[in-house]
């Protein structure tokens, strides 16, 4: 019997199950300060100790997509490693501030299983939470997979299809943020004069800049994460692969794009819920990413007059600046240079 | 009206102007880890707790141009998003040790302007101060950039050149050095028999390693400092512009060829001041970065016993080693392989 | 006289001479986060605080590695600068848990001296000692180098040549691990349900994944341990050395190799004693690394019954996956393949 891991295929997933996952992580300044280097986040709230402390907060909190690979990463030796296809994203919840010194653990139960007509693969929908070695949780969010079966010819499970909300209800929003003292909110710190007020649904942001990808860059970032998917890290067989090179890890580009967004949501300081996501196309090394935004939706919270909710549409699009906003054809498919389609909740200051 | 920062223009600075910048940033061991990652400099005073109480300090500062490069990095978005050329630095002086923990912010205020005769930019001149959150003063400095005019035909302001002192004077150095217990200050541990005494006016030091410089490093040291200008990150733009290339951040050379000084000035342990800056020539990745160094002058700190001030000319070359000391040939001009000419203060131990 | 260091030749070496050796380095969680972002381990102690001091730790321990990268690091200057080859190691011990905050420092005695009958080099025996700044000796370990002379025409020291242990006695093993409460190892959090019985000798663990090496990965990871060994960092001048290109510094390829065995040796969490190592082949940038072991032996420690000893052999291979083993030929020469050969005493929980 071999030790080490050949992952779970499609049949070893059973609807309730709960899995456990490996390995508990402590996050540091370390991380913090590289996941800055990394991407280039500017947001004043998880850069500064004494501009987070002054509204409420402990200390600076870590960026909410550094917690969200971390968890990410912890569920990959699991659930994904014999994965085709990472294929969406929903129902994500940031439920408690994470700050360095605090580990991070994983869990996932499987909530949907649905074997594909081809016999050959299955649909895996996990539930996985993020929580702090006090039992805190501080993530919730839904995945769900493309798995190889281990054996086409057996039989195909009862198909079981979660129900996912198409979006967070707002009033469940706000959880990993303290009450802010929003009149210290210091627009000139922040690097923008345009707070939850100014913005209206249906407006459209080009955040203009782009930011070329290097192969050091997203192994490290991958890595980092203690992401163990194969196709990132390895040439010599990927040479032989589908694409000929490495894959970029898809949470790459959504924190790129996060950053990158800055240029127009300065003050889109925390991302409370995750609504769906969606990697439409691959990304590799040498290749640009562009971003552009999408205000959806505005709500308030009940009991909270410091923050309040923007809905966002953040598209990435790769070697193709976003001033025309691309997003879809007439016919409903992604044009060409979409690589992300992430719509999700951010809170900005009132 | 855009959310995003179009930058200023050389027609909306003003003499007497100033600029709060974003983003506040709390310096930690992380970013200490990764200057050392991106440069390898061995200073025992920067390197070690251990070394840097026993002289005095609370503990081991961070690196002098990390700090320089963090408030650097703060002011672009403000004062050269749309600068043509960095000219110049002058008059920075180190006033206060930085350590993890503390949070830098920088404010600008604009001290000279001249339009350029072609009327299509004009010089601002700056000066820049980062400050930690209590107020203390850790950095100054002046910069002065060529920026583009918005409109060609807007009226030229009356010019103001500032009276930018050729030198610091030493007895306003060392400020961010507490007085150190030198008895204690040990060769073996800092690398170099060689203190204050045993330089001398006139000397020439090659520092004989080369250091090749990558994509991924410089791009990962420049978002480190989230320095948001758009010609380092950006290879589907540059493509197409003036180099076809990413052009390295100035600032990343300073710091390689500090580091490489330490081969030859191992006791040099801090920058106190900058007497001047050009970057001569652009840099890009794959070069091959060497350096040298002239002591310009030796000169005794009131009061202090314990360190004395050695200014020196810190030589950056590329792609070819500093053997020979490259610097300006008889015409004035710099020699081909030059791009950094760096005058400073560092102090060494008595 | 020169202020640049030549490094030491042959003829500098003197059995019985100690070398106190720069730059003392406080060890933080950052290198802590660079190493995770460099190599990927996810071994749970030096992951989490928590899973850490459950067991019986102060906190999260570094990675062992990162400890003999360092202290390694340090030598260089004085024993390899010109050094033409690193020829093994032999009889390290791991002596002390390293926290982040520690300050670690170097110290090399002379043990033997063997001039080639060449007479152009010769071959430097010494015993490095790794201490933190209260005395605490952390690491010591032999290594030996083949060292160019300064003047062929300078005599021949008498030679002496150090008897070395061929392995590390498993009594002298696990005083850099406390005395764990192995009740509580929780081995879905360490990835591994295998434990210490479940491992036998002679068994032969591929450990599946590649990596490829990028050269901003090598070059940022050999300048965080402060290695200044020319050949890993210059482009220009290794453009016309040996191999066109410029070398991974051999540690690279340990830290990679036992980062990838982790898939099949989880809960492998400490590395106690290094028996013996040596570089087989060069390793460049581009080069994809995979790994394998062998069980070599087993060995209870008395007075302990949290843990046992596994001695291991780790092969890592370039550009060839390791599922056949490869290894040495017929004739005792290595397989074309085999980049490292490594043996060394792990740890596990019983």
């Amino acid at each position: 019997m071999s030790k080490t891991n050949p992952g779970n295929y499609f049949e070893d997933f059973q609807v309730g199950q709960v899995i456990r996952h490996a390995t508990p992580r402590t996050v540091t300044e370390g991380d913090a300060a590289l996941y800055t280097a990394l991407y280039g986040p500017r947001f004043a709230v998880q850069s500064s100790d004494a501009f987070a402390k002054m509204l409420g907060y402990d200390r600076a909190p870590v960026d909410d997509l550094l917690t969200f690979h971390i968890v990410f990463g912890k569920t990959v030796p699991d659930i994904s490693l014999n994965a085709v296809a990472n294929l969406g994203y929903a129902g994500g919840r940031f439920l408690a501030p994470v700050y360095p010194g605090d580990t991070l653990s994983a869990v996932s139960e499987v909530i949907g299983l649905k074997e594909n007509s081809n016999g050959k693969t299955g649909v895996v929908y996990v539930r996985s939470t993020g929580y702090t070695s006090d039992g805190t949780e501080v993530l919730d969010y839904v995945r769900w997979v493309m798995v190889r079966k281990r054996d086409p010819g057996s039989p195909a499970p009862a198909p079981v299809v979660p129900d996912l909300p198409a979006v967070i209800d707002p009033q469940a929003l706000g959880n990993a943020v303290p009450l802010l003292d929003s009149a210290k909110w210091d627009n000139d710190l922040s690097g923008s004069p345009f707070r939850f007020a100014d913005y209206h649904v249906g407006e459209r942001i080009d955040h203009v800049d782009g930011m070329t990808i290097e192969e050091a860059e997203h192994q490290i970032a991958t890595r980092l994460y203690q992401n163990t998917a194969k196709v990132h890290f390895n040439q010599h067989t990927e040479a032989h692969g589908r694409f000929g090179k490495r894959l970029v890890y898809g949470g790459h580009i959504i924190s790129l794009a996060r950053a990158l967004s800055f240029n127009g949501l300065g003050n889109a300081f925390h991302i409370a819920g995750i609504n769906g996501g969606r990697h439409v196309a691959p990304v590799f090394a040498g290749d640009t990413i562009y971003a552009w935004s999408e205000v959806l939706d505005m709500a308030q919270i009940e009991g909270r007059s410091d923050v309040g909710a923007v809905r966002l549409r953040l598209i990435a699009s790769r070697n193709q600046p976003c001033t025309d906003h691309p997003h879809k054809m007439p016919d409903g498919s992604y044009t060409g240079d979409v690589v992300l389609d992430f719509d999700y909740w951010a809170l900005m200051p009132r």
